[in-house]
């Protein structure tokens, strides 16, 4: 059960094309597992473009998993990237398949903390499980979660609970935060231990395969897994590399060019953004926490999306903001989808 | 007289530190003919870092000419680019000279005009004269140029004129546009007809060595020369590209390469970044024009400028918002200057 | 055929409640014509908070006139007001009715102009010939109506038309405009040649019951109008009055003190807000029109409703930016609907 | 001593004109004690518009204490108000009184602590002294405190200590809440115990007399304070009310009732804007917590400022966002300066 990417432009965060007229004949609409979307919302607490998307897309593949991040900024363009499964092909020389699920409802009290984490973690195994592989062989986990608005900190306040953040904004870092533990525990980047000391707030906890995005539209987290299963007979493959800050060019052009050395074609990229914790990069000063108008993962954004997309050539592709946990402090995971194109056409 | 390029981090947008302090022991502080700011402001009409930055400086070098142009979007560094005549160096590399000049107050009604271009081009050809240079010498023109304000509008309003735009905003492109017709026109990059082809709105017509960045804090326009007069006995040397659009990132890597075969380093960018006025990139949508919460500039300087930082490997760089007939539409003129370090040593 | 008003607080934008749990005993769901939503986006161009409201009522009640305005800058509160048709009630003290219809489709180069207000105009004559009303008897026409978007200008660009503004911001003023013109001109406030005037931009052609918001989810205009109709048997009633400016509190002080003396309580109030075009407020300079981080419209609601909230006691009303011929120019229509409380319960 | 103000209002935040022009031909310019300026910027981390204004008014006032509040969103007007001390008027109607202060530089690790808030009450309680006043004769406290950006937060890390907050916008509230505890203490509104409640977030202690804003653009706090001092010859009275939310239009009505029997005029309001802690007004859901385009002081600044606009009449008032332990929560003090005009022209 190989993995097939196909990305479609969005008109608007209510676009959702009939899947039919944007589907290849050879991919059944009841096979798309996964629909990941960049919605040109503002990204943070307030995108409403996300539940509309989420609602459009859901009306037409109600069974597949729906993952929306917010935030186009620069020149990235909105776009959904439906993923889904399809026949073996005899000869494929792609080794890359996907696997999604649902955790249960969280309480808004674990945002944050470790139950969120260990729920995630549960998750992602269970569907390495399903697919058959191991944390090694995953080179992208997708994890959709919930953030806390003002009406949630209220309810948890009159229950006498507490929360770990009253900052709505904040909400989402924590909980891309513990997803990130969770994606990492789970696929032994590191051990129980070092998890507690990342939920404790040590940055240099962290993922490489990880990446989560926050929202208002759900209460749960929704969890879609990349991974390599050699001789699945495929089309796809996957490329990982990890930036070490916002400007690190170095290892995605050599990623590039190795693709297309071996006669590939990058067909979708994804990645995370961060804005440096440490307020700067390689020595220079950023302005993301001071600036009041416009909020850091913003910021990263744009200027991570206008990168990759110069490396790439292509603006559509899918950058994530903040990156807690995932890739180090002020950097973050790239992953490039390809297609052995020639090599293909020539079997 | 050959130029020199001294860059100085700014801790926020009155940070002008003292003079001495930052200026090599070679460079006399009342030869700096520039300050070249990029502060830390939102870059439109109410970028108040750009007044801040003008004071603090000016207060230092009175008879520097002062451009600040606002906005450090997503990774971009706030800092000052002092440039100066020094004493010509026996066996120098480099070909760089500057020039700087200041032109008449404008009258509101002029902005966006064909009064102001004129003006404009009129300032740079006296500059070219001081240098002993010709347009196809220049390899980059700086100007900052006025913008209207409610006030200004209401002002010329009440003497029973018309201004070019009653918004505000689009009064920084209208100006910012003017002024780099004026600049081509003085250059010979394009003829008179062109010039009013241009200023009639023909995006076609633009330059390549243009840099306009507006603002409320002045009513004049400054300009600034960057020129090669070979055998000047410098020690900086400039490569200029244009990019297409705001992801062409080839020019740029080819030029970083061929700077770094030639044994040279990269000290300072000089970049112009615009929102595609198609709404498009590579047949991508884009959504700066949409996006009521943040200005269309914004997000090409974000993007444009992660896009450099990440090829250069710097982040503290100039790159300007709104590329109006500098450069091709979407695109923008890049201008790198460097230093033949290698050579000079061995020299 | 009175009407009945229903607000219903949300949760979110896409938070429409079961219509049975909100509508009381006597109100038909099938019977609600109108649902007018305020929502808690940016209300300008990329408010997508307003699509997912219409999506979500519209849901509930297809056959309603939906008008959603975005924003609930400062303390608004977002809710939807339901305007039902309610069987006649013996000796009600009320005559308020509602009528509503929806135009045509509107080409996108009619936007603004003169093809927008007769076909707004056209639609509000019919509706007040079904109620068997004239312009008189109407208090307050609610019109939501286009903008344009990149998308749009360009897909008129690519036939060979011209539209009237190519700034997306400002095509939503156009088309607030053209329908608050096409609504006066039907209700005989002013007569053929005025409404030329309008269009072609003289701000002292204004309608005291228009009320016209912009957006990008739909391509024709909706209309709802509420009118006095002696007589039927209804529950409530309306007092219309005009600020003259953003801050003239007295007319509206005036009416809340003469419903309160009549034993009355207010129970909805409609108002516009308007950014005043001549940079000034009594004299005192305003920064709305220079600020580039929050649109004018914003700050005009923002203000207007933190008067309004106050002067009324509830957060939970309709303030809507952008005055355009809506009340003279930096003021705006207030309809406060009430219900002769005390009145009706001796009787 | 009694005290005299002068509103000026500021055609941009550099625009402080010359004094003596702005001044009455009885008040010398070396008895100006505080300049107090509400400027355009986002009264946020970044507004340096303060910074402008700061230095605009200091070059010309350098003895002054200089009190710039950034954020004039909706309709409020930027302006200052210079409070100097006038010759003694024989039968003068009016007691009102100014002093002011600095206090020592504070240690960043300080901010938002005990010590900020002792530091405070320190100097509030010297000013007194020095006035002749007590606790209870205090009308109303200003105090410009700092807050703390990026390289602040990094420079105490680097020392080995522990800032209050990482968040450069929360830091804000903090320096705001401890300096008004102080004042609170300072004047007797409560004691030791409740101060220290107080800073371990108990927002029911208040001062009604204190209003912080918190800038960059110093590193110690500069207070000033207006007092009644009975029997002082002066020209100007002071009714202070108290908002018990952000829509509490009933006792600032009555206050204006009140001064207008008296015959007096307001000439100036001090007034705190606060976004309701509970998320809530009244009961109906208030969206500044979850916006995350404008943060929620600008919308309380917005609300609170276009209600008190519209009672007294006038928008170029000062009005204050973020008003933690100052006034009830959600709610602050509004000072009214009026002065008894009929009265002493009939003397």
């Amino acid at each position: 059960m190989p993995a097939e990417l196909i990305r479609v432009p969005m008109a608007d965060p209510g676009d959702a094309p009939d899947i039919r007229s944007v589907l290849p004949a050879d991919v059944a609409a009841d096979r798309v597992r996964a629909v990941i979307v960049k919605s040109e919302g503002n990204g943070c607490v307030n995108d409403f473009s996300r539940s509309l998307a989420s609602m459009a897309w859901g009306r037409q593949i109600p069974d597949a998993v729906t993952v929306v991040s917010g935030g186009t900024e620069g020149i990235l363009s909105p776009h959904a990237t439906l993923v889904a499964d399809v026949d073996e092909r005899p000869g494929g020389q792609g080794d890359l398949v996907v696997g999604v699920g649902t955790t249960r409802r969280l309480g808004w009290t674990e945002l944050g903390r470790e139950a969120q984490a260990l729920t995630v973690a549960d998750a992602v195994g269970k569907i390495c499980a399903q697919l058959g592989v191991v944390g090694a062989d995953v080179v992208f986990v997708l994890v959709k979660c919930p953030l806390l608005t003002t009406s949630r900190i209220a309810w948890a306040k009159d229950d006498g609970e507490q929360v770990s953040t009253a900052d709505t904004y904040e909400s989402m870092a924590v909980s891309r935060a513990a997803s990130a533990l969770g994606v990492g525990y789970a696929l032994g980047e590191f051990d129980a231990r070092r998890l507690g000391d990342g939920l404790a707030g040590d940055l240099d906890v962290w993922s490489a395969a990880a990446s989560a995005s926050a929202g208002a539209e759900l209460d749960c987290c929704k969890v879609a897994v990349l991974a390599r299963k050699p001789d699945c007979g495929g089309t796809l493959r996957a490329t990982s590399v990890v930036m070490r800050d916002a400007i690190d060019a170095e290892p995605v052009l050599a990623a590039v060019t190795g693709i297309h050395e071996a006669g590939g074609e990058v067909c979708q990229v994804f990645a995370k953004a961060d804005p440096d914790p440490t307020g700067q990069v390689r020595g220079r000063r950023h302005t993301m926490f001071t600036d009041s108008d416009i909020h850091s993962t913003r910021h990263a954004r744009a200027a991570v999306g206008g990168l990759l997309a110069g490396l790439i050539g292509d603006p559509m592709i899918y950058v994530s903001g903040g990156a807690e946990h995932q890739g180090p402090p002020g950097g973050g995971p790239v992953i490039l989808i390809w297609e052995p194109r020639d090599v293909t056409s020539q079997t």
